[in-house]
């Protein structure tokens, strides 16, 4: 049996050295088109945010690791440029060079990751306009602060890496601007939440430009200018942050189906339409737990989860995912911000009837010390009582708290059964009704 | 409708609250008798700690409060001495007078709470020997330790009240020994884990003598001996925390069916066997979701659940309790403990075949500054594949990930199904795989 993948990230490393340590004599071929393997994407704007840490800090097994220790021949510089389902062949050319390869395979996965979505407007190719998406992408970054005078960052979107980078450049003594077209901070979030966030952030000197449309980066003698329709901004550094783009060019070429937001269509078992090609990561869609239907959420856990399904699967243990409940947490200056399943918006346009709450509670018990206000929001369906989502917003006690609603949206929970659960209660982590439970309370009068 | 409650702390008052909201014009009658009500009782500790604040901070409402704003007929000083279901009479006497009182009602809640155990041996009248169970014993307990010189306390019993308390007395420099005659602090726990928190005891300075058994406490010139067996401790204080008791003894005078641990049986809708008679709080039991059988564990949420519960269903609207999954968190100096479920032995006395698993993982990602080991303990069926209780213990991120195993404990989900959830990351906050489920997938390799 021989295993060829495409990309050695989180995804493919995972399904290479799972595979390996299930069947030791399968070959095994990892075909990476930088020079960087296993790394902690989601750590670069906390060690970019220290100039005192090294990049390489991320690493978290390097090239010669996997090919010396578990033996995987893993080649770098590997630029795959076409699949050939009918003949099984993968080919390419090996970066810098004019040399091309060509394998063959039993088993494939592409598992090539996304990219960094990169305005086609002018300016966006100077000096100093940068993104972030990969551990080159972190060390340029990194490069460029250390070299450069950097004093005033402009942020271009307002995500999370947009959030988690205005952070790591505050925490530089940078000056951050953020500017967007589109009219909200994080659209996706209930206004009221997004408010709280946009509170620490003007406590964090971040300035904050929504509904500005970008027309052109110019330089302006030592800076950079960044032409909006009604405004300009100026800056020594911009950091484009608008979004990702699933790396599913060669899939499609090779007449794979497509799933949301162009990402590669995969079953359960994560085959994409040619059933001996597997696709997993960043560039693949999953199935929606609280929907049942296909989206693209591309998040760190979901890419090691499906790395390691599609090395069982190849390996002849059948492994199927239930999906993804789209939960995700990032940390905003002092705030923590946690989502999972969907928000009013997705929920209607899934076709539920979304009824939503609001709710201002307590991080910790009645008169106990450092206890701070946290926020939650839930949304129940009107029709089935079903639980649907959730999003909280505090200073403390959010990261893991969300971690209850996932479970309870894997569990098709009804929001009455979720406002009977027994969740934990002592003075210094929570009031005795935790917050998601008085959300529940409050939500189940409404429904 | 004439609504009498037994018990104005907990459970009482939120019936009482909850039942007049519903209903204004039901006549409620609160007999409590003590002089407080509804105080954060698990905030004891913590209010002890620190010697600049006043019990009183910790009291939610005043009888005042409920008196006034709330038109509840709350009567302090109250001790209810008999039940009679057949005529539907309470009656007792008032505190330090001989005056009786005797009241009819239609619906009558029994919320007496529990009392701390005190061993029936020679010594534990004496002054200086202490308990704590209500906010009286907190405010002698204050008062004690602000009047005297109390360089040196022991503690008999190593539950989660004593533990607490030897972080609040730490916390004020005073030296602490904690004894008890069984082998083992918090013999629930695994060994592995069990031993984290004796290290951490250790590390501040706390004394450990488990298997002693004790004999008597004598006065000793100005300070209390602890004469066991084979040793004797000395100290200025000894706080009694080998547990509590349900006060139940109304209502096994009264003929009522009683439960585990003495606690008096009710159903799902807190009815007793006699079926105008509720009973909520410390003095109830319940049924545990994960092995369908009646339990009793006292504690602050499902006491505040079962009010509302109990209120409802007086109210003519029908509420029914699922029941607890025995969750509970507290901390012991730096480190975060948490449980829900069942452990292997109560597993194996329940009837099922447990397999359990204990893991260290980390509190944040890999490279991520400040992370620690955290550990994980599950338990699962290898008949069913359920999954059946969890314990953890680290310095963070346990308070809260404990509600997603209590999530999945009600919905009674496989470990197969919880390995598949999807839990949050983020640097700061987790690896890529949560530590639970790590925990999972090494526990399904086992099943």
């Amino acid at each position: 049996m021989k295993f060829v993948i495409i990309g050695g990230d989180a995804a493919g490393m995972s399904a290479a050295s799972r595979a390996k340590r299930s069947m030791p004599d399968m070959e095994i071929i990892v075909l990476e088109k930088t020079e960087d393997v296993s790394y902690s994407a989601c750590g670069m704007p906390y060690n970019i945010a220290d100039a005192s840490r090294e990049m390489d800090d991320l690493v978290v097994r390097s090239a010669d690791v996997f090919r010396q220790k578990q033996d995987i021949d893993l080649r770098t510089g590997h630029v795959v440029e076409c699949v050939d389902p009918g003949s099984r062949l993968v080919s390419g050319t090996i970066q810098g060079t004019q040399a091309s390869f060509s394998f063959s395979y039993d088993r494939l996965l592409i598992a090539t990751g996304g990219r960094s979505i990169i305005p086609d407007l002018p300016g966006f190719d100077l000096p100093g306009v940068l993104a972030l998406k990969s551990l080159k992408d972190g060390k340029t970054i990194k490069t460029y602060l250390n070299t450069h005078a950097v004093k005033k960052a402009v942020i271009i979107g307002m995500g999370y890496i947009g959030l988690e980078m205005a952070e790591a450049l505050r925490a530089r003594d940078i000056a951050v601007d953020m500017v967007k077209p589109g009219p909200d901070l994080l659209p996706w979030m209930p206004r009221d939440l997004a408010e709280v966030i946009e509170k620490e952030l003007e406590a964090n000197a971040v300035g904050l430009y929504p509904g500005h449309a970008i027309k052109a980066i110019e330089k302006a003698e030592s800076q950079l200018k960044i032409v909006c329709e009604d405004k300009t901004l100026t800056a020594d550094m911009v950091l484009v942050a608008i979004g990702i783009h699933p790396n599913s060019e060669i899939a499609k070429d090779a007449g794979l189906e497509l799933g949301p937001g162009g990402s590669i269509a995969v079953n359960r078992r994560l085959q994409t339409s040619d059933e001996s090609v597997y696709a997993a990561g960043d560039c693949a869609d999953a199935i929606h737990v609280v929907t049942g239907e296909k989206t693209w959420i591309p998040l760190a856990l979901r890419a090691n989860r499906a790395g390691w399904a599609v090395a069982d699967n190849v390996c002849g243990k059948t492994a199927e995912l239930d999906g993804v409940a789209g939960t995700a947490v990032f940390r905003v200056f002092d705030l923590e911000v946690a989502r999972s399943g969907l928000t009013e918006q997705e929920a209607k346009k899934a076709g539920f009837d979304p009824v939503v709450v609001t709710i201002k509670s307590r991080s910790r018990a009645h008169a106990h010390p450092g206890s701070q206000t946290i926020w939650v929001h839930l949304v129940g369906d009107r029709q089935t009582g079903r639980l649907l989502g959730a999003v909280m917003v505090g200073p403390e006690g959010v990261a893991h708290r969300i971690d209850a609603i996932a479970v309870a949206l894997h569990a098709k929970m009804s929001v009455a059964t979720f406002a009977q659960t027994d969740l934990a209660y002592a003075p210094p982590f929570s009031p005795v009704w935790d917050p998601m439970l008085t959300a529940a309370n409050q939500l189940l009068k409404k429904l």
